[in-house]
This record gives structure tokens, sequence and C-alpha cells, in this order.
């Protein structure tokens, strides 16, 4: 997998030999993206089962789920594909792997569609914000709360996004920003401060951001932030879309109360990496030494201030 | 004065021989905060008439008046005590000194006051959030938004505060977090991101911010983020209030589209400095290298969202 803590300041590639790898890779951000982390998911219980059918197979098979399952508690699609590959296993190690790949061919494609669904929302000459990183990095390809900006730009559709930087590890201002850049679209990377200010002004039409995972009531659970926006979009009656693939969509959970929100190390908070002015990645302390910092991942935007929900089965406006 | 551009990692006392340097120390927020950089423009106007008497004083005068006019554009005491130095100027280099030592005296007495008139907001077990500095650094003693909560604090009630980080120069990590840890007060920061969340879990009692420029109407220029967390606190029926020295409030300005809304470098967003594991102060990137990004340093909160002002002569809770 791409190693994401890095990007865009080093490209590295990184391979994880077991399932216990792969787990920390998630836990760890290496790999990150409601979608991503599906399919890595997918893959970790795969590579537990392709282990070795001797002894002890179903033992272990519940075992690697259960590692697996705990290494982040928000994103619905790992537990989605979690357990389907974990239901594969218990036929055939071969049937493991062949549901990894299946079901990271389906986000891809799931992907692709919210594209071509969602493009329409992007009229010429809009600006558009999107908040942390919902693109071909947060899923197995063509992104969800990006997907619908690359296919409009595809059919020459000129606009603006601006990227969120999103604090505290900055997916919008190193992942976002990147990936509009490698797609040649206009953008602006502002502080999560600026976008209230930017809709006052007129300048933004449209906010899309990606989810971790959806209630069936409709609230959404994902990168936090996400809430303060969809405030400031309804206060200016701007249309706010989550763009998402059915497999974040939990009909097992009644509403936003019951999504588990990870809290995350105030670590995150205290330090950023980048590289000096020679191109070595430092880590620096940006916050006062003495104070402690607060760092809960995700927050939920309850389903009456989402507008609409991109899907690979269309935009649903209505719950 | 105090650098604050490397607080609180390094404590440098900057001295400014002339007012070009003082000038300079503003522009580059040496200096910051609406009270301090008033006193220093103050100052760096009694500069320019103690510079000398001789050949040209009055023309000298108003040179210096425009090249300290032009330093930051947002904040009213700036071109309150600017003002007000250079008509004691016309009279004496003496007067002039008087005048900046006597409005610089008055803004920490204003923030004195401002600590007794707001500190009966805050109650025992109350969580408070602040954004940017408005504290003894940013005015030339108790501070604004935080002289009510040291004020309780040292009247024994117990309450947390939750500090903003304040992308982009991150004022409140640093600058905040530090003055609060110096008091003793119980507080967290948090990522900008994370305020309407701790509010939509009931975590925040109350909403206090420092201003740079009050229009007529009560509109009001703070650092960006504000109007972000003034629409949640309305959205959360959160009480948010200004706390402000009557010099923030700009008779002449009548109301939030006139105040002139300063844009900064982009360079800001996208380079930070802090202590790498050795405590070499070192500046990285933290942004995708390709990308611009914007960097409004203000924006306008309108007086619909203001709950109430808190000023020296009391609390205005109508306009």
């Amino acid at each position: 997998m791409i190693d994401q803590t890095l990007l865009p300041f080093a490209f590295n590639i990184v391979r994880c030999e077991d399932h216990h790898a792969t787990c920390r890779a998630i836990q760890t951000m290496v790999t990150r993206g409601a979608g991503a982390i599906g399919a890595a998911a997918g893959f970790a219980m795969a590579q537990a089962a392709l282990a070795g059918k001797e002894e002890n197979y179903e033992e272990r098979l519940v075992q690697a789920r259960d590692l697996i399952a705990s290494a982040r508690p928000t994103a619905r699609d790992l537990f989605a594909s979690l357990e389907a590959v974990y239901q594969a296993a218990l036929l055939s190690p071969a049937a493991a792997l062949e549901k990894a790949l299946a079901l990271a061919d389906q986000n891809a494609e799931a992907g692709r569609r919210i594209g071509q669904h969602g493009k329409h929302l992007i009229r010429e000459g809009m600006g558009v914000l999107t908040h942390c990183n919902a693109g071909w990095l947060g899923l197995v390809d063509h992104g969800s709360a990006l997907a619908p900006l690359y296919a409009a730009h595809r059919e020459g559709r000129r606009f603006t996004v601006f990227a969120d930087e999103t604090r505290p590890r900055s997916q919008g201002a190193r992942l976002t920003a990147w990936e509009l850049e490698q797609e040649g679209i206009a953008h602006y990377i502002i502080p999560d401060n600026a976008a209230a200010w930017l809709m006052h002004q007129g300048r933004i039409g449209l906010v899309i951001t990606g989810a971790d995972r959806i209630a069936a009531n409709g609230d959404t659970a994902n990168k936090i932030g996400t809430l303060q926006k969809a405030i400031a979009a309804q206060h200016y009656h701007i249309p706010f879309y989550i763009a998402a693939p059915l497999s974040t969509f939990d009909p097992h959970c009644p509403g936003g109360d019951d999504i588990p929100i990870e809290a995350r190390s105030e670590e995150e908070v205290h330090y950023q990496t980048g590289p000096d002015e020679e191109g070595v990645l430092r880590t620096v302390r940006v916050t006062s030494p003495g104070s402690p910092a607060l760092n809960p991942a995700f927050d939920v935007t309850p389903h009456q201030l989402i507008t609409g929900y991109i899907t690979e089965e269309g935009i649903r406006t209505r719950w």
C-alpha cells in the first residue's frame, strides 16, 4: 500500500507481510480513508486465512477477526468487508482472497459511479469546499467526495476547489491538495478556520465530504470538523452533500449517537512533520509544551444538515 | 517588547530603536493582539516625534503616521492610538510620549475592568471556548477575552478552557495555552475543527473571544475562524461574547462590510516553526508543495450572532 503518512513529501510503498502488519498500517494511518481501510481490512483477513489451514484454523480466524476489528472503531467499511471476508475464509483461504479482491474492485467501481452521479452537481465556475481526503487515496480508486470533481473536470468543466487543511493530520492540505494538483484542478488550501468566511463572501456554492459511517437515520460520522462546516453551510443556505459507497451505510446503527467515535493520541495535535529547507523530514512541536490537547478523530453530522447522499446507485435527497 | 512569534518556545525581548523598527515588529507580528498593536503604534508615533524637532518636523510626523497606519489594516486600536499620539506630537515630542504611555496604561486598566465585569459570566464547572489569543500578551496587560477567566480563577472558581489552536499562526495553541498554564487554569488545546463537536456534546457553556474592530452596528472583525464558532454557538444556543476595550469600537465604521480585512502571506499556511526533538527551532513545510493557499487573517461576525460585548464600562447586551 502507499504510505499516506508521508505523502506528498515522500512516496513510499509499504509491504505488509502478514495480517498483524496490515493491522498496524490501519492503526497508524499508513493507509486511511474509509474505502481504503475497508479494502485493507479485507486483505488482512485473507492474509490470516492464507497463513495456513492446519490446526485450529477457525479459532485463528476468529482471533484475527477480533484483532483487525480493533484497529479503528469508526469506519463502517472496515467491519463490512472484514465480516464478508471472514465468512468466505470459513469456506477456504482461496475464497477469502477472492472475496477481498472482489470487495476492493467493488469499492473502486463504487467510486467511479459516485463520480458519474455526482458530477451533475458541479457547475461551471463554482467554488466547491471539501474536508479531509475522500479522493482516490481514501478509496481503492476514484474517491467518494472528490470523484464527482474528477468526473466533471474530465468533461471540461472549470471550477475551484477549496481544500480544508483538516488539522490535526492535515489530510486536506497534504493529500487532497496533492490529488487535485495531479488532476490539474484549480484549488486552494485553506485553514479550517476560513471556510465560513468564504461562504459569507459567496465564494462557495457546494460542500462535498466523504463519510466513515452513515447511520440508518442518515446521521453521518466523518473527519472532525465536518459538523462545523455543515452547520455553516446550512447558515448560508449552501447545499451540503455526503459522498459514500453503500458499504459505508450501517443499517444496524440507528442514529449518530450509536456510532463509536475514535479518540486519537493528543500527540497528533502537538507535533507536525514535514520537510525543512533542505528537504529533510523533521518533526516539530507546534503547541505549547506544558498543555494537554484533545483529539477526537471524527464528529457526527445530523441528517437534518445534509442535503443529500451521493452513492453508486444515485443521489438520495430524502431519508 | 516580547517577541510573540517564537513564544512559548523561546522568550526574547525585542528592542525597536526607531519607529521603522516598531512598524516592522507590528507587521511581522513580533507584537500582536489589538491592544498590544495599539500601544506599539502609539509608541512608534512617539519615537518618530522624539527623533528630533529640527527641520520639517510636521512633515516627518505625517510621513511616520502614514507609515505606521500601513502596518496592519484591521485592528481599530492601531488607528485610534496612532491618531491620538499624532495629535499630541503636534504639540511636542514630550507630549507624544506622555500620550503613548497614558494610552498603554489605559489599555491595561481596560483589560483589568473587562475582567471584573466579565467574571460573573464564568460559572463553576463550566467549559469555556476561546479563539486566538486575547490574553495579557494581546493587550498591554490582563487581556480582553481571557481577563474574565483570570478574574474568576483568582476568586477560586474552577472551570475548563478549550483553546482553539487557531491556524495558521496557532496563537491559541501557543500563546493562549501558555498563558493559561502560567495562570494555573485547567485547559485543553483543541484543533479548530473540534469546537462544534464539543458544543454538540454539551461540553461548552460559553464562548468568549477578543476583537480587532467593532463596527457601529456591532459587527465584529476578529481572527479568522471566529465567525464559524459564532455560527456553531448560535446553532447550539450557547452564549457568544466579544470582550474588547472601547478603543476597539469604531463609530466611523457603519457595518462589517466596511472593515478592511487583511490578507496575509500564504506562506503562513504552508510553513510551521517549532522545536525538534533536540529543541532546535526548525521551519517545516506542512502542506503539499505544489498547491496555493488562501490566508485571510480575519473574518467578520455579524452582530446578530453576538450575545454581548464585555467592555471596561460593563457588558452591553443590546445594540
